[in-house]
């Protein structure tokens, strides 16, 4: 009986926390499968699938420099805890099961592509030879294909499935271009016009196509049209039809389409969570199900139900438990049905915010004092109106002081003033409030003021240290310090209604916004390891002046706008300005300028597709949508 | 009696066509109601209102020079014009209705503001001082507040109903720019950095603030990020969440603010305009109602109904007349009650596609002829899948043929063989449908077709004729023939469904797009109007090497990168170019590159705010809200 007891608390703590591995029943089956829930194990895969990301910092071409061997053991390292993960996994499920799912399969593949590749690479370099390291696009995969990565296997799934919608408009935006490059090509290519650096304009198909392509972008706005509406105003009507249609309308048709595929598949995944949590349920109803006397159905007794509970939720306390069992047992017979059943774990899931009042820890340590009228008079000033706009006003008096200059000894020396303030404003609250009640999970700016104005303080007091020991100040400890005294000026905000609509609308997208930028790390850690196998080293950047750099180490690039404008740090030469590059590559796709070969236009199209056609209206469909439930 | 007829046949066409102007029912009022609503007074005021705003042409600074007396004497046939339209307003409303109408006093407003400007401005000019034509900035605002721009005043009723909720967000935009800005000061102003062009950099907060407002736009990336980023790359941290947050997640928080209550004013319109309808059709009832034996309700007779229909519309058919009857009285009673009376107006505007296959002219000239089995198999192939691939193919190759160089003979020659094929297909399309239904209103394809290869044909029988005769050829025929022949490819997206889908949504949306034109023209040309007189002469374009071109005639911009890149002619010089300038800031908005005074700034950040924050903004969810419905 404990056995199924201990199966049925499985069941309903995987219905609890949405998880849907359909695991052996068997005992030992069973008790793998906790461990495999673990949450310290789940920890340590995300830190070695960190770690095997991280590799890239200290790999060829490296930011610092590690030698091939040590960065081999750190990777077998990070392969076997990979393997272990798996064959715990397939010892957990049914075998079948196991080779039927794609994403086993897949890790799998990455493993050993990744070891064949290693084999590879270490052969070659051992005898001096040139080695590509591949398989190293492969490793953000491993964060999708996991099973703890359901929520960013969702986010793919739902791209994969706008994928044949966002075709269909990519293929007419495609026609659009070709058309008007066609009609560039017979209006302009004759004309004899040159562009801004000398070239002649418009006179080679394929460069047209392209051009216009980085139209759309607005990258190269106005200077693609400067030529033709110099020779006549007439042209620009041209021009603004493209933009009107490729880049308004099409844009947004892109982002209508992937808006509403966004939409229809979260709807049919929110459908196949309540499916999968329901099936959970049904099980564990069906190990602890019992006949009573005058009733058909079968029901589960007060007491199974109670050691159920007990077994999923350890830490829940009695009166919580006997009012989950109300709720379900309505008509107070002491067992419930199927239907009252199934709906625990839901239930397990409401926060029930506790209504009792806490006694204040100093009135139950001194009741006389802390309720002393001065006492009661304190609170009740702390948590009136009055009190938060004087600190308001603090607020505001501070940020014109961080605004002054700080080297005048009086400005400088606020700062203790004002942290000081704000400290007495924390205790004074801490004082009036439960301090458990003000450090509650929701209590976002309670958290935020606490730790901001805390690290504040250590810095400061780090930062007068040494200034009056060594004499001098650290440059980055005086960053921290700057930044940490205009982060408190942020809580102004919440103090006004219409503001904090807003912001706890963006804080509440926030644990979303993880899924997110998971999504976006494995899309650029693919396109930061391609672009520096192909163009690392291509770009110098020189710190000091140099004969290099005006021309960035590049003699394709001498004089070129791109050297001038002092972009030479923009290159793929380490796995820090990669990612940074590919950031601005999403804001502007500059990286459009600064080909010197005709072939890498195609890494640059791809990635003005991949990321800011799809990726980013995601992003722009998932804080719409936001808006839409919660404002 | 008559009378009665014809206020409830101008009650049921103003519900039909949607007007809700509650006029004088004196029969001489409605008599000049009938004139105030005909299609030709209409055309002629919007032919008034664009002449009035082309004014800007002609006007100082002009693009085609014209005395200012012609102006004035233009313009004042435009304000009487205008004026004549509003004391016919007034004479069709009730005297107390027209004075509390916002939109009267306003067009009354502009019209007394415009005499006196145009009086100060002609005693000024003709005793030599400067004179500034202020009020020209009023006229677009005509075009909202004449009775006829129903739909754009609707556009900015919108605009303004989200206004509140806009500027929420845009203060705590605004609020987010200046922590941004705060800590950029603090962070970066110290180290002593410089600017490519060697100004200090993060220095002045207010510099600061606007290069940060300017990294929004995207517009000055990664310009603004390289001195940061080039002393340390750890800097870049801050500009990729200063991007993230301002640009990516603000930008889209306007969109969804602008979006939602866009739908929701939508919603609230669609409301009121059904009930003026119902309300307008109730007052065409109650002139009709009679009572009728054994029914406590008034109904409206057969007759009257009959009586009232041929009033409103003539051309409709007796048959369709009795088609629409028997649907409004399916009980086959002989008269109808309030409910079913009220639903003629929709009835009316339900566009009956004669099902009725009307025979072929040519059958009718030689019925034995067009039935023959040759000319059967001939329209049975014309209507053929094969038919369309065949033309599909053609297209295809004409395509090539027009990329390649067209002075080769042959290619130049196959042009005509080209465009007979064309000309062939629509002769045999036109054998094989009916000419009424191949012309109907919903083919916009054939409508395209015709109208494309018709023109191309013409001009390039004129172009031929120029160069066999002249021995020349115009090189604007030449760019006419040019786009005509490649306008012609489009035709092939047609015959794939996939894309015939999204093309018909956009086709579709043609129409409301007019409106948005408008709304666009209007803030547009209000900008151009201010920029004129404040920017204009400041920059000059030389289309020959002059000692001028490379500061584009300005001192400042002496080897500035704006004059370096060709920019000249981006300036407020007249207002075409003015308008093109716009466009493009609108796409990015580089124009806050080239300022020389700093106080011109906020031209040109307010013109991205309205512009690019609410217009464009509404534009996409104009776009989106379209895809959703259709797609
Ligand atoms: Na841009």
């Amino acid at each position: 009986h404990k056995e199924d007891l201990e199966l049925a608390a499985v069941y309903v703590s995987d219905a609890q926390h949405n998880r849907n591995i359909f695991f052996d029943t068997e005992p030992t089956a069973v008790r793998l499968y906790l461990l495999y829930n673990h949450w310290l194990l789940g920890v340590l895969l995300y830190f070695f699938i960190l770690v095997n990301l991280l590799l890239a910092v200290v790999e060829q071409p490296a930011l610092v420099y590690l030698p091939i061997w040590a960065c081999m053991l750190v990777e077998l390292c990070c392969l076997s805890v990979f393997s272990g993960r798996l064959v715990h996994y397939a010892k957990v499920i049914p075998r079948d099961k196991f080779w039927k799912d794609p994403k086993n399969i897949c890790v799998l593949i990455i493993l050993l592509l990744t070891l064949v590749d290693m084999i590879i690479y270490g052969a070659l370099k051992a005898t001096d030879n040139y080695a590509v390291r591949w398989s190293r696009v492969l490793r953000p995969l491993l964060l999708v294909n996991f099973t703890e990565g359901r929520q960013l296997r969702r986010a793919f799934r739902s791209i994969r499935n706008a994928l044949p919608q966002i075709l269909s408009v990519f293929l007419l935006f495609i026609f659009s271009i070709l058309i008007f490059s066609l009609m560039a090509l017979k209006l302009f290519g004759k004309r004899g016009l040159k562009t801004n650096d000398g070239r002649p304009y418009f006179t080679n198909f394929l460069e047209v196509v392209f051009d216009l392509y980085v139209l759309v972008t607005t990258a190269n706005s106005p200077d693609i049209m400067m030529p033709a509406y110099n020779a006549s105003s007439f042209f620009a009507v041209f021009f603004i039809i493209f933009i009107l249609i490729n880049t308004y309308i099409f844009m947004s048709v892109f982002l209508a389409v992937v808006y509403n595929n966004y939409k229809k598949y979260l709807k049919e995944e929110v459908r196949q969570l309540v499916r999968t949590k329901r099936h959970k349920m049904v099980r564990a109803f069906a190990i602890l199900q019992e006949r009573h006397e005058g009733w058909e159905e079968p029901v589960v007794s007060h007491t199974s139900w109670n050691q159920l509970v007990r077994l999923v939720q350890s830490d829940l306390s009695h009166a919580h438990r006997e009012l989950l069992w109300s709720v379900a047992d309505h008509h107070n017979q002491g067992f419930i049905g199927k239907l009252a059943f199934v709906q625990l774990a839901d239930l397990l899931n409401i926060q029930v915010i506790a209504v009792k009042s806490r006694p204040h820890p100093l009135q139950r340590w001194s009741p006389a004092l802390y309720l002393s009228t001065p006492s009661r008079w304190l609170c009740r000033a702390v948590k009136h109106r009055v009190f938060v706009m004087i600190y308001d006003v603090i607020i505001l008096v501070n940020a014109v002081f961080i605004g002054l200059d700080e080297e005048d000894p009086l400005i400088g020396n606020s700062e203790w003033f004002f942290l000081s303030l704000y400290l007495l404003e924390i205790l004074l609250k801490l004082y009036a409030v439960e301090p458990r009640a003000f450090y509650s999970r929701h209590n976002f700016w309670n958290w935020f003021d606490t730790i901001i104005i805390v690290s504040a303080l250590v810095a400061t007091i780090i930062n007068t240290a040494m200034t009056s020991v060594g004499g001098y100040s650290s440059r980055q400890i005086l960053d921290i310090v700057f930044t940490l005294r205009v982060l408190r000026l942020i809580r102004v905000v919440d103090s006004i209604k219409r503001f904090r609509v807003i912001l706890n609308t963006l804080i509440k997208i926030g644990p979303t916004m993880l899924t997110f930028a998971q999504l976006i790390i494995v899309v650029y850690y693919i396109f930061a390891m391609v672009g520096m196998e192909l163009f690392h080293g291509k770009l110098q950047f020189f710190d000091s002046e140099s004969p290099g750099k005006s021309s960035c180490g590049n003699p394709a690039l001498q004089d070129s706008s791109f050297a001038k404008m002092n972009y030479c740090k923009n290159n793929f030469n380490n796995v820090v300005s990669s990612f940074i590059l590919l950031v601005e590559l999403t804001v502007v796709n500059h990286g459009f300028t600064a080909v010197t070969h005709p072939s890498a236009r195609i890494f640059f199209v791809l990635f003005h597709i991949i990321v800011v056609i799809i990726i980013i209206n995601i992003f722009v469909a998932f804080v719409l949508e936001a808006f839409f439930v919660e404002y």
